[in-house]
């Protein structure tokens, strides 16, 4: 063991702090005792050495900042504001004290770009790192995925498969400076929380984060609500990242609608209304399910229940 | 792999259900939403298998009581009410279909048992078992571990030291009449909510949970109160259980004490104030750190910093 409980919990302590507004009782009791609004969103997801991250690739802080970002970004698809985290987490006992710390600061670091802060957790030994934050916030207007109405317009709040591609970089150890955006998405990737406040706003009919994988979400989205979502790949392929990420997969020899539909792990916003401010990339129709989304391999996927 | 995500999903979202009161969005979306009053205790505890559990020794049903259990009284031990839980869960790909619901069917139970409900979670795959839950709540009247006065009396809400007694059993597979009740504490314990209830309703000065062992969240009362806790060995074996216990413990040679004061993970309540309904152990003194509670060796623990 590198590191011994003690001192694990007082740089957590003064990571995390414990004196933020509407926090009653931090860290350092049995719970935590919170302010909270009449509607709380509440949501939790987890990351697991090897399959969500590696170590040997993301640093820590990375790390931390990733599984917070899912854990944020889930508060935001509801149409809500993310308050106030928890993290459970497993270590080996081989970490060091720094990189402990670097994982705690990559959380804080993130959670505090929403305005929301960690004010508990748990520590456990284990046979290998887990990760499991759960994030609450408020919502005056929840936006479910049950609302997509057909005539509304389909936004995404940024292009997807960036982590995608971030993940094939890596596994064929290419070093090309086009593969540099994709690794940094892939280790910690940048989201857009300002998007999913202007679609809550401009009052979305439904939004969810794709971090699963877009055409899974939309399938989701498309099932909740009785329709079909349409996506244009003509209107997708004028988004000013395309040419980019296509280039990259071609050089891969992967199709970049592969990476595009099914990459996963994003955390863009998909949302469907009018006239929301975002970036079109087709239309709400009658029916069931995804059209325009072909793909040569269905996306794999073992996540959510929530 | 022996089940598929949508047979696992779908099982899940029948055991916990979605139309419960005061749930406005269950499992399905990317939160949940739920009511909340103006005050919320949230905690976060988790399970790893083989240090928190052994699924050899534990069922299913057991290990998502036990793990639900250290939730729930972790917002009881502030004086709140649970309401919410959300679940994320590391399978190995190795569990079968049964055993998943079974670990559902557990946390259900036992959530249930306190009126409160599953409301979301997150499966990921890894290379064991982790189960971190967190439970939301509400509370009027926090009772944090700060809170202890000179002159209080120490209760306790039952015997410690169980849970304890029931690893050594199992470690040396022993089969005799007395180690059942042990046994049954380690894979899920018996946790008496109501007495937590019953001590914030007195208006307890301090209270929490003994998830560690009773020396050590003496200890923190003691530290966050700035007062010394002096047990009172003679009180303590008048209880019921205490000739039991210490008969078990001589039959293997272990001191009955340590298993009491160093054994942890039991989900005692311990609160300290005037004229509680609990079994009294001693005495709130001036002074620093706990009195009257020698043990041959330190207890081992590696867990919260909530």
């Amino acid at each position: 063991m590198n590191f011994d409980e003690a001192s694990v919990i007082s740089a957590l302590a003064r990571i995390f702090g414990t004196t933020h507004r509407g926090v009653e009782i931090g860290i350092g009791d049995d719970a935590a005792v919170v302010e909270t609004t009449e509607r709380t969103v509440i949501t939790t997801d987890m990351a697991v050495e090897g399959t969500h991250f590696k170590s040997n690739w993301s640093s820590a802080f990375d790390i931390g900042r990733k599984i917070a970002a899912a854990n944020l970004a889930d508060v935001y698809a509801m149409g809500g504001s993310p308050k106030f985290l928890v993290a459970a987490v497993t270590l080996t006992g081989a970490e060091s004290m720094e990189w402990i710390e670097e994982l705690a600061e990559g959380i804080a670091h993130e959670a505090s770009s929403c305005g929301a802060y960690v004010v508990g957790g748990d520590l456990a030994k284990g046979p290998c790192i887990v990760i499991a934050i759960t994030a609450i916030g408020e919502v005056e207007n929840p936006i479910a995925r049950s609302g997509a109405q057909v005539g509304d317009s389909i936004y995404i709040s940024s292009l997807p498969g960036w982590s995608a591609a971030g993940l094939a970089v890596i596994e064929k150890e290419l070093e090309e400076d086009l593969a540099v955006h994709a690794v940094s998405e892939y280790c910690a990737p940048t989201v857009d929380y300002a998007a999913a406040i202007e679609f809550s706003n401009k009052r979305a009919h439904s939004m969810c984060d794709v971090s699963d994988a877009l055409v899974i979400q939309a399938h989701q989205i498309a099932d909740a609500s009785g329709v079909a979502l349409k996506f244009d790949q003509a209107l997708i392929a004028q988004h000013l990242e395309f040419a980019t990420l296509k280039e990259l997969a071609e050089n891969q020899n992967v199709d970049v609608w592969q990476w595009i539909f099914a990459g996963g792990e994003d955390h863009v916003f998909l949302a469907t209304g009018k006239d929301l401010e975002g970036f079109c990339i087709g239309t709400v129709v009658e029916g069931a399910g995804v059209l325009g989304a072909e793909m040569k391999k269905a996306p794999e996927t073992w996540r959510h229940f929530n």
